[in-house]
């Protein structure tokens, strides 16, 4: 096996663990058994467990930024929104291990929590754009501090959706049918600034994420 | 030191170290030595630090409870929501280890984890019949679609906000500040409901949270 792919599987490998086991519970040494090669073959390739998350959020980043683009040459419509959700929501839902130990892996690493309030920087600005596009059009009707209020609450709702599923019910873990309940929960953030017809349409679509 | 005397102290010094230092950093040894008594007494009051957190959510589970009634005699107003929201965040704020760990702690107690889940249901309840009384008084437009994802959404942010201050911010902490931005937060999401006049009201307010 070439150098480059080991490297290669050893990131995928630990993301699938990472993501099925938490990170604090992953060793090493866990993921050079699941992949069948010397912990000495790992040790190659990264130095140690951090370095490992390191790289895997800088995977995780690069696809949360291509995301969170707004189209520049048009203003954007409640089709761009429900798209640019679950883009995100998916986002999110490959790298739920982040999300669901996110203030524990965070405060263990200074650069990682700097990178990731440069993202909520970010989706935070990408939100209010959107919203202010929606203004622009004719859609939404918000002041300016109801409009930086919401896209505050839209980070809060994405970010912290998984954990809220896993206090909220009896099951042990969240699936993919939480993350589109929570795709519609942050469209009920937008809801109430909309058109009355646009928000009788929004309403008549929620009937199937109930 | 009277036996009642030192297991109330007990209580009381964990509450301000797990505040102080995250639960899963505080060993019954630490709650010990703050208290200048030996490990032995202290196993003489609890079986073990489980116990102690169990007794300490014990009174937390009491006192949200508290703060969850809504008024039966009449209709509720915004004030009632501004009031009820302060007795929450500072309920919230006096047990902030709890949030600060939320995930952590309830996945190692399955029995807190239903109580937990209850205090969640009888929130979203009332967030719900909150909701619902102002609408009855016509001070609030919503279908009960927005309402019952309102009062979902209610949670998240409530639940979730002293995290997403420490993700957010460079600081590591969050502070009394925040706390207080977080009732705005929250009235935010009621904003957009609201008839004109109250939700000028609301925004004018706004002016002294951000």
């Amino acid at each position: 096996m070439a150098a480059k792919q080991t490297r290669e599987r050893i990131l995928e490998t630990s993301l699938a663990l990472f993501n099925a086991q938490g990170e604090p519970n992953v060793t090493t040494n866990h993921i050079a058994d699941e992949l069948g090669i010397s912990p000495g073959n790992l040790y190659y390739h990264f130095r140690n467990k951090e370095d490992i998350v390191a790289h895997v959020f800088a995977r995780y980043e690069a696809r949360m930024d291509q995301t969170l683009v707004v189209p520049e040459d048009r203003l954007p419509d409640l089709e761009d929104v429900w798209l640019q959700l679950h883009l995100v929501f998916e986002c999110m839902w490959d790298y739920r291990f982040l999300y669901r130990d996110l203030v524990d892996i965070l405060s263990r690493n200074r650069k990682l929590k700097a990178h990731f309030a440069r993202i909520l920087d970010r989706a935070a600005t990408s939100a209010a754009d959107v919203l202010k596009g929606l203004a622009a059009a004719g859609i939404v009707r918000a002041t300016p501090d109801e409009i930086r209020a919401t896209a505050e609450n839209i980070l809060v709702v994405a970010t912290f959706w998984l954990n809220f599923n896993i206090v909220r019910t009896a099951r042990p873990e969240t699936d993919q049918e939480d993350l589109t309940r929570g795709i519609y929960q942050v469209m009920l953030l937008i809801a109430p600034f909309l058109r009355d017809i646009e928000r009788a349409h929004l309403n008549t679509l929620a009937q199937a994420y109930r």
